[in-house]
């Protein structure tokens, strides 16, 4: 079993702050893996950019196999505040990185693992 | 916290058996509720029929909403034999579910909160 890539302590805070989590604090590189693996241009607003440093493609690529693109830019844009972008992409990574482990079960699986 | 939609006991055996989870002995209705919300013609071949009835929509209106019915056919379709595709089926949906709660943590944060 893998464990989470959060500490469990930081799960019931989601006070927003001005913090070194802000995607404006942090150096971008463009174009990002997003960007380079769509092959498209990476524009200065890619809401992706922040959380997919074109270092590491893989992150990407297996979120996008799992929830694609389209679905990652819609889940965060609307609802997610800023300050919990980076969190919210973390997870979604994990749970991809589950699925692509484990087909039939992913993260559902670790739950029940879990709950044994 | 939402307990898990199956039986931890259930899943260390991943052997096909002929049983009455085989999609061959369910009565299927069409259109399924993926084509009913697609708005497409739901053919006899349809892979998405057996796992989303048509008085369900809403199970599979969150599971599009957050992998899309492309990807959800292609999780199913290549690398899961038929026989254990409803509970992946089940297992996407319930973290669609999680995702919908909780859009930065989901699943993730059953997990953390599981290893506290």
């Amino acid at each position: 079993m893998t464990s989470s890539p959060f500490s469990p302590s930081s799960l019931p805070d989601r006070t927003c702050y001005a913090s070194s989590f802000a995607p404006s604090t942090v150096t971008i590189v463009r174009p990002c893996a997003a960007c380079k693996v769509l092959q498209r241009r990476c524009v200065e607003e890619c809401i992706l950019a922040p959380y997919f440093p074109p270092n590491d493609p893989l992150k990407f690529t297996i979120a996008h196999r799992v929830f694609g693109s389209s679905n990652i830019i819609k889940m965060l844009q609307p609802e997610i505040p800023e300050c919990h972008r980076a969190d919210a992409v973390s997870s979604m990574v994990y749970e991809a990185n589950a699925r692509t482990r484990d087909p039939v079960y992913g993260c559902t699986g670790t739950i029940c693992q879990l709950q044994k």
